[in-house]
């Protein structure tokens, strides 16, 4: 039996999995490629707020974390929209006292540390990953400060690294037949600010996750625990509207004015925030195989980096730890069984949520601002509210039932639209929506 | 104005579009990475027979020398089948008189070579494109012989140098947010040989491709012009009945003899042939952008490597050379107009074929032994006879009609898949295939 396991990359997946497997009582050690964020200042400009849901929740109350964590989250129970227009509506993200958590990944990964190192998990940091020797079972590090070589053994490896993994890299190209596609859409986001007001207070409902959807992009904002509200603009890179064209701080002004009125004028560093912070992309990576023999697992972004558009990046790694340590229960610490089947249940769950991120962008930028949509939206919840065993909307089944896996809530949700399309097109949907008509249309065509 | 052009890579492509480059004035340098193919003895055993057709042929004709290509080229009819129940039914490609043609890639490859000399290109043997410098436009070579390192100056570069070219990795590792993705088919392939008669005829019919289809898997055989046969194996790599399941000489005699019966009796060197030569991977391979600026474009298999099935990589290539040459007609030497049109116009030709190619294993390997299949093939050949302007099968426009885009292709295809899909459904159709209901049936729902 396995006694060592090294974690490569110490972000939110990897300090996770390394306390589930801290607690089981390996001995972990930890590689990190960045400074230690508890004591240096970390680059920032760059961390799209966190939602944390059910899926993230169900993982950290299995390492005994979440009560603690609850402290730094901030409940958002639905959407609230900006529309061009001045109109402002709401859409619940779900039922009656369901909500996800706004959090800080910094905040969250820095107690993830903390709890690691307090079971007794080793964290190195400035440790890049340079190569990993298969056939020694050797890992190349280099010191980012003193660039120094380092050649550590490993039993058991996994690779956290991120989308853009070190440890993916040499799997890669060290693997024949190797799988992978790596998709870029074709926005980028940058990171604004909306500080609190002069009584520090929030200037936007805090309980909400506020959308400005403006068709081919948008901005939202997602409250933090000192009242102010991270703001991130989803935008082209290029065209007459994009990163490209805002190319003046008076353009950036202009443009912020005249399209997100309300939200320009509470934020006074619009500018420099604007060209402080980087302009980053937004890639979907998918690979296959993600393990080797008994020794080397991709888990988390480094596996299935995703778009945000679902709030389930995190939310789906967390969950890749959670299946993983019940795999370890169920085939006993035999590796070889263990990453086998971890890879094979959980690449169809990765694809599928890949896939519904993907349209939730032009779901969050676009259709939430037509009031089409919001009736289709109401009509469900209307449905599901009488009949929660044969309707639960798509966004319910990914946010709020970890016990409905991506890949069926993919198809459930496929089947579920179909249906509503049909709906949608009765001449007078709009005054007979909650009428015994649309209720049995629907159920005759769920039968 | 251009004077001088790069290419990397001395194949089928890249040949050929130094001929259609040097027949316009420009000073063309071409880099290989092998040895002289024409003097040295290449490593054999890895070269599917190419069938060329239409589309490729157009583009011989256009630089001229398609007459000379015809003498070493042999045509084929149709599709001569060797069911496992002992039948051997016959499927034509097209109408009467349209074939395509099995040639050798080495033959083929030395003519253009020669033919590029002959029109004042300069060919470099064993030159290794290692890198390629963007911002000072030039390429660094490696020696393959001297381990030499020379550097390159370019004006303007073609990468033609294949599914793995080495000018795609550098281009990809150089450029933000790059589409790429590399898909592996579970299949494997490996050449195997039936050799000519004792009076040096031909064992079987020349003028067909036979193939042997076995549902999952399948041989296949082309003629050479010295009367034998290129036999290609398209084989599982893993699994029972797998590559990696026939691992010894009697395991492959007796699955040949039980398997292929017909052919294994002409295969003498069935076992030398089987663990002398490699068992290679198929690959699809699709990325964007394909160029830069005004200095540089992936061309052929380098742009986007597709599997075998359609026969269509090296057609798909010499149009993608067509194609070029006349944007340089359209845009008079300005290349960065050039390139742009090239890459917008090609690219989903590209997706198109890829697509098709992978189809179309599934149609080789297992439905060609479905007589409902052949059916539904003969109904469609009847139809097109009668209807030629209503209905060309998705193959001829494919195979026979360079003038009908990949991408148009793919989707008459589909329209008309879905017609007979429902045709084929009809009751008794076996008796009735050619009755005017089944004719009329097709009409309307084409209507």
């Amino acid at each position: 039996m396995k006694k060592e396991i090294t974690i490569i990359g110490a972000g939110l997946v990897g300090s996770l999995l390394s306390i589930y497997l801290a607690k089981r009582g390996y001995k972990i050690t930890m590689y990190e490629r960045r400074p230690d964020m508890r004591k240096a200042s970390i680059s920032a400009g760059k961390s799209i707020n966190l939602a944390l849901s059910d899926r993230g929740i169900k993982a950290l109350e299995e390492v005994g974390i979440m009560d603690e964590i609850k402290k730094i989250a901030i409940p958002m129970h639905g959407r609230q929209m900006h529309i061009a227009d001045g109109n402002t509506p709401y859409l619940a993200y779900g039922q009656e006292g369901q909500f996800i958590n706004s959090v800080s990944r910094g905040d969250l990964n820095k107690r993830l540390m903390d709890l690691a190192e307090a079971h007794g998990v080793t964290i190195h940091f400035n440790k890049k990953c340079n190569s990993i020797d298969w056939n020694n079972n050797s890992i190349t590090f280099e010191d980012a400060e003193t660039n120094e070589i380092s050649v550590v053994h490993f039993e058991l490896a996994f690779g956290s690294d991120g989308a853009y993994a070190a440890s993916r890299h040499t799997h890669q190209m060290q693997h024949d037949r190797f799988q992978y596609s790596q998709y870029y859409i074709d926005f980028g986001y940058k990171e604004l600010t909306i500080p609190p007001g002069e009584n520090g207070e929030f200037l936007l409902d805090k309980h909400a996750l506020h959308i400005w959807p403006r068709g081919n992009y948008m901005l939202i904002a997602l409250p933090n625990t000192d009242a102010s509200f991270t703001c991130t603009l989803f935008f082209p890179f290029e065209g007459r509207v994009s990163f490209k064209a805002l190319d003046s701080r008076e353009k950036v002004r202009e443009f912020f004015d005249k399209t997100f009125t309300d939200a320009s004028s509470l934020m006074p560093t619009l500018e420099e925030d604007f060209f402080q912070n980087p302009t980053s992309a937004l890639v979907t990576v998918k690979c296959f195989p993600w393990v080797r023999d008994d020794k080397f697992a991709l888990i988390g972004d480094a596996a299935h980096a995703i778009v945000p558009f679902f709030g389930q990046g995190m939310n789906c790694g967390f969950e890749d730890c959670s299946v993983l340590n019940s795999l370890v229960d169920k085939h006993e610490d035999n590796w070889e069984l263990i990453l086998q089947e971890y890879q094979y249940l959980r690449k169809p769950d990765a694809d599928a949520i890949a896939e519904l991120a993907l349209n939730n962008f032009i779901e969050m930028r676009d259709k939430v601002a037509d009031p089409k949509f919001l009736l289709q939206k109401k009509i469900e919840a209307r449905f599901t509210a009488k009949y929660p065993d044969k309707w639960l909307p798509a966004y319910s089944q990914v946010t709020f039932s970890p016990h409905i896996r991506y890949s069926q809530a993919l198809i459930n949700g496929s089947r579920q639209e179909a249906i509503m399309q049909q709906v949608m097109t009765l001449p007078g949907i709009e005054e007979k929506w909650d009428s015994p008509e649309v209720e049995k249309m629907i159920l005759d065509k769920l039968n």
